[in-house]
């Protein structure tokens, strides 16, 4: 293995090649929306608020699919499909689930057009065959499911039911970004009814390590599992647990949710079950999910001011090859040798699939070629010219090193190592995430100590367009939950308690804020 | 390979076991039902036109899915999500698609709730926050999807470019029936954009190709490739290609189409490119799609009366072994034999994943769980008592033959066979299928011949719920296309032209309505 320039390298370009503007110092969001659309990932539609997911985007998200499905199906889950439209009278049975969700739902009163005059004063089609029930576009769907689980339990015999849906889903938001925050997104949710409280909760909990497991091994993205305060709960939920992650900007981000529902949903939809004695029993349900926001996460934990880095065990394609062909009698040679190793990589298992390959031989300048696959955040970048061919070795770029910082290899010794390269750079990322994390995450004994590490929120530097950093980070603080402080917090200061973990340091203590006990110290963030 | 009795067979039930009621012959229409509840593949909701597709029935869709997105992927197409809202005014751009679909489409006319007085005089939820522009639900998503293409594509160098969308779309049908017809579906559509019509044509075809591959060679289904007539296009294409199948009933089903579009929709959305020369141009679009009808397919070319059959590359799971243990003494010792056995089988390579085993242990009377599972429709289900654990054997019932019919087999025999058993039912499922048609496709020269074959409409006898089989088949007829005559023939005999096939039989004729030359005979059918 040897360090030194590449001979072959790409015609040198005429301007410059430019890394992503802003940087994450000049303009954070800035840069996120600019990382999004460099990477290919996804793009706004004219539907307001809804987006569109390009191919390398949609391609991340069917791997996060891929790995999530098993992980479920290993556990137990079946997957299932129901209706988009929910009655508005099924919604309405659970009523702190239709207080949260009503402000922000679409809803389908019309099934067919006609011709007629528009708002607008234009002839052109309008709405016609009003509803005799509005339908409402599933922001979630405990309701619509529940009507079926109430049609499928009848006896403990045909329970526990573990339920999946792989679904698009509709809220209203006022303000969305790509990914973070969408009208419509696509999503998992995990719907289960039990014969017992106790097995309901493990089931909560169990999901909630699926996640974890998925953020930190997947997603090479460290979380903190915890459980939400009562003004942080789903609408409808007895108790709401969650996996928190530090985004590069010190903000945190709710990357998926558990939600142990006790017998409220039961009861709504009247899921019913005989023991066997014959008693007739509520049944206990849960649900969970995680989204297309998760994308948004990885994005906002490992890209840089180059572009997007790909953990490689989610990346859509591991590696690119780019044939160097200037010269026209070697450039037939060099694209044999290059689709050869393509096909010999192919063959080899990565992170359960086979490692993904694409050779890259368009006929556009070598460094605007490399520049798009930077910022599409391919895990490896291989050139291939004729002295290398010579040599039977290749050129190679790490996206998670300098992209100036290339190694040649023997070609049999890439074929061999590239796995090993891959989870190298894998945990590595998981690792740099982390410290990022535990340097930002501090422990506070008094109010004062906290406000000053948040700072006022009118000196919030990390709010939208101001660029710069948010001042603050994850605070570790004894808190005994009180949601009108809850309130005064955010407001003053744009933060919110994300969790009160479920692992690690026990230590009781007394709230920051009003000195009563608290059992252990609750993560404060401010938080997307 | 014996053929005997099993010595260690299930407890003899006491009520006769029961098949599908009715049967095909009785009433087809409601035997369909009857199987698809019996098989557990699916239901109705309470939303209109609306059905829960249950874990039987999804896990056949996600094999579905699985086998034609490598087919997709093979063939040079990326998926991606484009919204599921269409804004009114997208829809409005081309005259004969919102024609099409104007009548049958549910319309978003405001984004959230409140309470307030609603139709029925009851105190409760109304809609609130009306939309300034109404959007449709996606019934298809060619203007949605257009509108992102004028953006990507700018030059030939974008082009071609292969889109391919796995999404719900809703119509609202006024009659549904389970997979057939759903207001809501699940389906894909690949859309692509191409520089010349040639290139354009050739997509259309290839994917026609595709559809015809993926329906004979995975869901043993065989079809007629053909071109429809202009009464049956797609609301704006130029042409629209199609495959047929015959269902047991004789009827037609239309299984999947492939719609050349021409510059229709290009001038629709603006997808415009330059060429090499710089010279402005519209692009060449085409749009394919097959839904969960297919499944609906599956059912009517293959299921009997006692229920589903399902073809063994997509059954969710290929075989079921219950251990038979009366016996405490040896109970233990056969379920270890069974879930060996099962570890085993799942090791096997088959269509493309790995043999897919269920142990099926419940404590519940073996006649019960047997018929459990031919309604089911899974290939194979094999039995292991004492007595075949201690002659190392399984006592094994094939789905495609008389349910009493059982093997016993040596364990490792039946490992050593199962897929070429498989496959052995796979092709059989098929030659079954494609004798029926055979044997119903009728070539007829005049049209007394033709209105004789399939009767006037009011003694339809496959009218639903009629019972009984329809008249008719698929009439192999020379024909000259004439839209007011096909009106007649659906207004008289329920008989539409299912689609000019575009191989086989190419002898010029008469047309047996009105004399005129005609290339080659069409398919005429009724049809689901």
């Amino acid at each position: 293995m040897s360090n030194e320039k590449n001979s072959q390298s790409q015609k040198p370009s005429a301007a410059p090649q430019t890394a992503i503007t802003p940087t994450r110092a000049e303009n954070y969001p800035e840069w996120y929306q600019q990382v999004v659309r460099a990477a290919d990932l996804a793009e706004n539609s004219d539907v307001r608020g809804c987006m569109v997911i390009k191919p390398w985007g949609y391609a991340l998200w069917e791997n996060i699919q891929r790995s999530l499905d098993k992980m479920f199906k290993d556990t137990g889950h079946k997957n299932a499909y129901f209706p988009l439209f929910i009655p508005l009278s099924y919604f309405e049975k659970e009523a702190e689930h239709v207080e949260g969700f009503a402000k922000e739902c679409a809803v389908v009163t019309h099934h067919r057009l006609k011709p007629g005059v528009k708002a607008d004063g234009k002839e052109g089609l309008i709405p016609d065959g009003e509803l005799q029930e509005p339908l409402v576009v599933r922001p979630t769907s405990e309701t619509i499911i529940g009507a079926s689980f109430a049609k499928w339990v009848q006896s403990y015999r045909d329970l526990p039911l573990l339920i999946n849906q792989w679904a698009n889903v509709v809220r209203w938001e006022m303000r969305t970004r790509l990914f973070l925050r969408t009208a419509e997104f696509l999503w998992q949710e995990g719907h289960t009814a039990h014969a017992t409280e106790k097995e309901a909760m493990e089931e909560t909990l169990k999901m909630l390590e699926v996640y974890a497991d998925f953020a930190e091994n997947w997603m090479a993205m460290p979380v903190i599992k915890g459980e939400k305060t009562e003004g942080e709960r789903f609408p409808g939920a007895v108790n709401t647990y969650c996996i928190e992650a530090m985004m590069q900007d010190r903000k945190a981000l709710q990357a998926g949710t558990s939600h142990f529902l006790g017998q409220n949903f039961a009861h709504a939809s009247d899921i019913r079950f005989s023991d066997a004695e014959g008693k007739i029993s509520f049944a206990w349900t849960t649900s969970w999910g995680v989204s297309t926001r998760l994308i948004g996460g990885m994005i906002m934990t490992h890209a840089d001011d180059d572009g997007m880095v790909l953990p490689p065990r989610l990346a859509p394609s591991h590696v690119v090859i780019i044939p160097v062909t200037h010269k026209p009698e070697t450039a037939q040679a060099v694209l044999d040798f290059c689709n050869k190793l393509a096909a010999d990589l192919r063959k080899i298992p990565y992170a359960g699939r086979t490692v993904d390959v694409e050779v890259d031989a368009r006929d556009i300048r070598g460094g605007d070629k490399a520049w798009q696959w930077i910022k599409k955040g391919i895990p490896l970048r291989v050139e291939v010219g004729p002295r290398d061919m010579e040599q039977d070795s290749v050129f190679m770029a790490r996206r998670d090193r300098a992209h100036k910082d290339k190694q040649s290899l023997k070609r049999d010794e890439f074929v061999a190592t590239i796995t090993t390269i891959l989870e190298d750079m894998q945990s590595g990322l998981f690792a740099r995430a982390k410290a990022h994390r535990d340097a930002n995450m501090k422990r506070f004994d008094s109010r004062a100590e906290f406000e000053a590490f948040f700072g006022a929120k009118n000196e919030a530097e990390g709010d939208e367009g101001s660029g710069g950093a948010v001042k603050g980070g994850f605070a570790l603080v004894h808190y005994s939950p009180d949601p009108k402080l809850e309130d005064e917090l955010k407001a003053k200061f744009a933060v919110t308690c994300r969790c009160i973990p479920v692992e690690g340091d026990a230590e009781p203590g007394a709230c920051i804020f009003s000195g009563k006990p608290s059992a252990r110290r609750a993560v404060f963030a401010k938080s997307y």
